[in-house]
């Protein structure tokens, strides 16, 4: 349904309209006035494309010194599938994660290996990772909430901070020294930790500082987990919930959940890793929220290579569901904040295929949080001003399909969300809902207020780790004085 | 300390009060007046040992057919060296627990050979295992308070169904039919669920009623989990608490929690056994109970034979925190509601001395939930009064004693509970505090008026379940009408 609307769209639209992958970002970027808040610049896109300035005029904000910078971590992913070698050769040579004899050979090896195969997933969930945009949408509606909630620390801007693609962690650590930031918060967009991801990430801000010789003329802080964090737990229970009503009305009740959460090497779980435990805590609390509604199992994906890791994996969870006669599945992606690769392919396309050979009537995969209410029901009030003539018989359909799990809807409905700010009239109607946003400020507002360095559990190193990096990295943070 | 105290008792009391282990057993029978309420009669040992017959007449209660039996499943320990090669020979014939090749003779054979190891470390902790003891002052705690709780289904009967040693399940559901129990519900005494333990057990319940050839007399419900129950959490949080106060107060800040639970096969956690996730859930409750005040992680004990088992172990654990540095640390048996040999003899015997070897200066243990304060509040008074002359300088002493974790402590001290009922107007004063039983009370309470089966977790079948007895047996209990 989405599909046939976008190709409506596309014939009705005038030239300023342009739908190609590259104008993504900067159709987003609009939406929120960006330009303003965030590091990374995208308003030459723009013009070159011919679409017209934002009529709200953002120049107050732009002179406005941000006092406050979130660093916004992730692993980040691929834009296009021009950038898969280098997202995988940064990947493969990074020793927090893994570390291999003859690394920096070894990496490039496996990139140049891996790169083609890769790059035939992104193709096929649309060209490029959407986690740069969905960091964007959220960051923007947390610094603008934090704004009027602290206004102590305000102005607030987010940077985005990547580990293995642009924008680099060590790019915006440098960027947020040139606004003269003042207090600076890590805040991982992991909701639990894992040494190879939050940890990768704290070793490289430690390593920045490290190698430039100085300490950060900011002062640092870090939220380095948020397993159980009310507003991340509603919203996840929120998603299960609306998946759950798009299962047949018969099948509602015998659907099974299976939470996904990316897998660990045994190797990683051995020497004390905390994520296999919080993981596991986000989810007790969801279906806690959900008051155990039906029955479910953690699972683990993503397992690469032939070492043991955490299982059982998803891939063997959904084939032994379908030998066991069930026909409903709900997957539901617990251990990220917004739409990867690990998502729109594994889950929606490869699991897909799996369940329906073991005989699964029934295979969906509840919203990644980036689809938030919010963003749903602006865009669909702008969406209806816009084109009413072309929505009237669809737009209910439309919007059904907007959580959906289907990546190229779900894709293509980001290109329809252009140059919002200019029809900002038409949406100021549309209230505002509890959305990822919202629980991200809230997260960083505690922090904010609690004055502490980082949470009782990041300086205890792994019982079994035998990396030489945690410790400084984990000293350099808690000696910060807040 | 209380070795010291115990030895004063001994050589004051009169010719009734017999310390042999033999006779512990007796003791917590007298104290709740059990042989009114339980199918294991020990009112012969009381006899015989002179010990005088309690003032109050309990034979109102005798008179009072049960209604609803609660069916404590755990699965029990050898109460004297003697039973060890039988609890073994059971526990490695369980095929719910695990499949051997040629199971019937290799049971035997291992048996055999692991019997001696075993049972020096049974003597180690004073000749046996006192789960029994704990389940029945649990079990008796329990039924009192439901009888005022939940008239509707009063009275209410505790029925012990071991695994492993006597009273086993089996026996227990011919006592219960020969009782005449109306309302059976089977309590699994493991708070998180797995296959091997509380599976079993209800296999076992299956098993005997399709043996019989069938369909009980009684409707049967199932208490399948518990794994963040209130009552459950606020008894951990609180032991862990009082715990960590008897640590050297300049080190009680620098303390690192370890959450201990009985590991699993990975070929158990491979297949979707819910355990590794239930107790995550526990561990994350408890420390957002405790805000969490310090740092901590969660490790798996008890790995046995060459294969792969979910780590990290608790002794690698303790030893790489040793090797870092780490002075202190806090033990946390959190998979089980009363002491064991892997509590008495795993964690305060052997990981004591890898402690210590590791360089670890302070390692204790959190009391077990056996060690509850109606427990010992009560047993303090009696004391207090009985003994007063030999308590006057000590009695402080002793009563920091009775939660710490040496193990013989607490064993003597089992020892001194003695025919309590015949002094009841001696601690009638004494505040009913929240305790074990309270919390189990309470979970049976919320089962009882919920009208359910199960929870929504037990029907499903692990996805890789490979056991024919599950599906049968999940079916029986779903199968009965509320």
């Amino acid at each position: 349904m989405a599909v046939r609307l976008l190709s409506k769209l596309r014939n009705s639209c005038n030239s300023s309209l342009d739908f190609s992958l590259k104008t993504r970002q900067f159709v987003c970027v609009s939406f929120f006035s960006r330009e303003s808040r965030c590091n990374i610049t995208t308003s030459s896109t723009a013009s070159a494309n011919g679409v017209a300035k934002p009529r709200i005029d953002s120049s107050a904000e732009v002179n406005t010194k941000p006092k406050t910078g979130i660093l916004l971590l992730n692993m980040g992913g691929p834009e296009a599938t021009t950038d898969v070698h280098d997202f995988l050769l940064r990947l493969f040579s990074d020793r927090d994660l893994m570390v291999l004899p003859a690394q920096s050979k070894m990496a490039a090896w496996i990139a140049r290996r891996r790169t083609p195969k890769i790059q035939e997933q992104y193709h096929k969930i649309g060209g490029g990772s959407p986690i740069k945009m969905w960091t964007e949408i959220q960051g923007e509606g947390m610094v603008n909430l934090l704004d009027e909630m602290c206004p102590d620390t305000a102005p607030h801007k987010f940077y985005i901070g990547f580990r293995y693609v642009n924008p680099l962690t060590e790019d915006a650590l440098d960027q947020m020294e040139k606004d003269g930031i003042e207090r600076a918060v890590a805040f991982t967009q992991y909701p639990q930790y894992s040494c190879s991801t939050t940890g990768s990430s704290l070793n490289a801000i430690y390593r920045h500082y490290k190698e430039k010789g100085y300490r950060p003329p900011m002062k640092w802080s870090v939220i380095d987990r948020w397993p159980t964090h009310p507003g991340l737990v509603k919203a996840f229970a929120e998603n299960v919930k609306t998946e759950l009503l798009k299962f047949p009305a018969d099948a509602q009740k015998d659907v099974v959940i299976l939470f996904s959460a990316h897998s660990l090497p045994m190797k990683v779980v051995e020497r004390g890793d905390p994520y296999p435990q919080e993981v596991a805590a986000t989810v007790q609390r969801v279906m806690e929220t959900l008051n155990t509604s039906h029955p479910y199992r953690l699972v683990w994906q993503s397992k690469v290579g032939p070492m043991s890791w955490l299982g059982p994996q998803t891939e063997d969870a959904i084939k032994g569901l379908g030998r066991k006669g069930h026909k409903n599945v709900l997957l539901v992606p617990i251990a990220f904040t917004s739409d990867h690769i690990e998502t729109l392919h594994e889950l929606d396309i490869e699991y897909s295929e799996v369940a329906h050979e073991a005989g699964i009537e029934n295979i969906r995969r509840a919203a990644s949080l980036n689809d938030s209410p919010t963003f749903i029901h602006v865009s669909e009030a702008v969406i209806r001003c816009l084109f009413y003539h072309h929505l009237s018989d669809t737009n209910l359909s439309f919007r059904n399909c907007l959580s959906s799990s289907t990546v190229t809807e779900q894709f293509d409905f980001a290109f329809v969300v252009l140059n919002l700010r200019s029809l900002e009239p038409f949406v100021s109607s549309v209230p505002p809902p509890q959305n990822s946003s919202e629980a991200m400020a809230d997260v960083v507002k505690h922090h904010l207020e609690s004055g502490v360095n980082c949470s009782r559990q990041l300086p205890l190193r792994c019982p079994l780790c035998v990396n030489p990096t945690c410790g400084p990295a984990k000293e350099f943070f808690l000696n910060e004085k807040m």
